[in-house]
């Protein structure tokens, strides 16, 4: 039970971290009615700004690191990414009321990777003097991407199976192009194989991943040291707490269109972030063991797991299975995954690897 | 004579702080027809970066201070708050040419406080190192909410005594629905009473109250020591440099509008902060000698009573005075108003608190 | 040959700057048609905030400095920036399939300046401990307005003499209106002399030069100097690394743009702006020589003159020059103007310099 009290109790200061108490903060004054708003393109300025410090960190780190050590997080990272769809596939896809497509796509939503979760664990892990690899940023794409191409293929598969008639194609056609989206050679078309590519590159040309890797690039290629410290590093934790603040506010906001949707996507909302962060510490504990991966990569690789994509999985989701019903997808992750996510998930897994250092 | 001396120095020297230096440029600049721009987004964001850490620099002090102490200068500011309207009441709205609702709405924007003009004279204030109580900028909404509630409330008596018959009822709906703006139970039906707390709540959920409340709530309860000293405390004073910079420019643009009405809101709007915060600055002196409120706190009353409207205040009374013309209030506040409590009520008190200092 | 060993070093080394690896970096994103963007907002107020702490420190600067010396520079900056525009009219106008208005428009754009080189510069001055003149950057209105008004001017000459018909005259006054822009008493009408103050006044209103100029008045007559250094100061590098990035990415962006025009453009783009450096480092060495005008002043002289203007500059040709097509001009300053100076011009000339220091 001991550890059960020092977790409570490191539990509930970190919800007095400037990370948490933003993110509550945010929303209790949304779900007063508040008018208090940020406005949108400081939002995604802010974003840009978190995600290009996280590359740069991670490319100036693996400038000096070894780059055999990120080969099995890596790897691990990939296979989690794939499991967790195939989970969402044989649960949530199962339940009533839950149709096929929205739940591979939330499913797909809930593989890839947040941005703002993980710079807000890098915080608190920081905060807390826990070492972790700073090329651990790094693993972000190489869960990301394998998460949403799972999703768009399997949501092939299953679309090409039904034996579709063409009215249901042109229907479908009718939606993707009311949505302003074009499916730029995606999987629509019966009886053709997916192709993998186009998914991966709509992935890496998306906002969020084109940050991260711009950044890594610079940290890696150029000297990026000077603005770095005097700019990127200090502004960090501010626009994160202004980042949490916002997202609060848009997970009470979205909480309402949630409700539309079946109940089964708020459960599943709940319980998918813990659970894919467990798996993948265990996976972190393996390299942990083998290979000496720190017990804070295992919180970030267990973190990356446990968060939902917010920014870049939507578009590519939206164009790969286009007959997905976005609210349901992104009102999963918005409301309820990416809270859970951030004021569960990232305690709980400092709480674990602060036990296991202590063992 | 020597005060006056005194007093004219310690004034030339704060116009050149970059405070006024940057309202001021923003004037000339904008009247000499310079298309140099703030985008409003970041207008918005600078407001809301500037209001939360006021609003966290009250929480944390709060933590450390005795609640008793804050009771009568609070007290203060409500009874401020209303005396404001009334005196608007019986001087703007018997003046020729003034329309007795557009008189009534302009008093409650001069009643209610400014959180841009507090900033400043924060920052003028510890420039001059005049110590102040930090929870003294937690008396904004203790003025603001009962300004506005007395301005609506005294509208509403007025409209009810006039005995409006029913085309003029309607045409007063069809202004209110022009501007988007639904009355939300408000007194619009006659023979009705004022329900008060829907006009506390429509304050309580402006973008500027909400912030400054948030960022109190989360100086109180949670640990934001790290972001505020990296982030919130030292972007204070440019960020505000810039805001002042807007202001001027908001203010030779609405010029022209104020031209339009009756030019007794010019009077008023340049009378008004000064003898408001004279007031304020009375009552300050009471609390001062009774309860050893600081002469730096009484500053701060005075300004937040010379101090009108800008974000928050225009809202609800365009919902609870939908027959009033927001160009006369608006353009009374943000053209002449704000400008005189800036650039002169400020340095006014903080030379009138100099000098008893000195005394 | 060793000046070129040294030099190619030194422009590699360069090259890793914060400054020009965020250039190249937004090069290759958008070039890789990643959907990476900074919102226009910020992209405003980034260009605000970038001159407006140049003009900051410029207005310091002389409030310590000897009127005098700034004399010879600032005639020089005069001659260059009217040399630039009749270089164009002899070169790229006599070019085939180049419209003899879109050329001189496309000069008098290559003769104004860009704020964001200059910036850049700056800061590479820094970073190399090259001394300079803090007023150097006070020279930027001494060539942009004259680049302009002779511009318009010649453009205005040549319509005169070309004998216009009415019908064509209609269909400017078509083209112009719908643009949006009217001419406000523009050098439109025939057989009227030339108007030079509305084309002077045009200029010191945009945007780019009125926030230099506010910022020049206001460290000349306040005491910005806390804001400065907590503030303007300290951000400068980190917010031109943004701004460089989106540089680059509009760069790429416009590319496509300068396809549809004449190749005798791009031609001229990558040559002028190395060309009309050399010609001004040219004259400085002059002052150099002369009246003892810094290396790094020379730099700054050759760098604004080897910019060319991508804020403030084209609205006033647009209202200027109506008649010529701003795909041609802006793609040729964008695309390849902008970044020729950047990445080539500015190492060369400091290159150039340190030579001319070591020797």
């Amino acid at each position: 039970m001991d550890f059960l009290s020092n977790f409570l109790i490191r539990f509930l200061t970190q919800l007095q971290s400037p990370t948490l108490g933003f993110l509550i903060g945010g929303m209790i004054v949304a779900s007063l009615g508040s008018r208090l708003s940020i406005p949108d393109p400081v939002y995604k300025f802010i974003v840009f700004m978190l995600l290009i410090k996280v590359g740069l960190t991670g490319g100036q780190a693996i400038r000096d690191s070894n780059p055999a050590e990120i080969l099995l997080p890596a790897l691990f990272a990939v296979v989690i990414g794939i499991l967790i769809v195939f989970i969402g596939r044989y649960t949530l896809c199962m339940l009533p009321n839950v149709k096929i497509e929205d739940g591979i796509a939330t499913a797909g939503l809930f593989g890839a990777v947040s941005g703002s979760t993980l710079a807000a664990a890098l915080t608190l892990l920081e905060t807390q003097g826990i070492p972790y690899e700073p090329w651990a940023a790094a693993l972000y794409p190489f869960m990301d991407i394998p998460a949403l191409v799972t999703a768009i293929v399997l949501s092939s598969i299953y679309t090409s199976k039904r034996r579709g008639t063409a009215d249901e194609y042109l229907s479908k056609q009718e939606y993707s192009s009311k949505q302003g989206i074009t499916a730029r050679g995606y999987p629509n078309k019966k009886h053709e194989r997916v192709k993998i590519w186009p998914i991966v590159k709509e992935s890496l040309q998306g906002s969020a991943l084109s940050a991260l890797l711009l950044g890594l690039a610079l940290g890696l290629l150029t000297q990026p040291e000077s603005v770095y410290k005097s700019f990127y590093d200090p502004l960090f934790r501010g626009l994160l707490s202004v980042l949490m603040l916002i997202m609060g506010m848009e997970a009470a906001a979205r909480l309402k269109e949630l409700r539309q949707v079946a109940q089964w996507y708020a459960v599943y909302a709940f319980v998918a972030p813990l659970l894919h962060g467990f798996i993948a510490f265990g996976f972190g504990m393996i390299a942990h063991y083998t290979t000496g991966f720190t017990l804070g990569g295992v919180v970030i690789l267990a973190v990356i797991a446990a968060s939902s994509s917010d920014i870049s999985g939507p578009p590519t989701l939206r164009a790969g299975i286009p007959s997905a019903n976005p609210s349901a997808y992104i009102g999963a992750s918005t409301a309820v995954g990416t809270p859970v996510a951030l004021a569960l998930g990232i305690p709980l897994y400092i709480g674990l690897a602060q036990a296991l250092m202590g063992g």
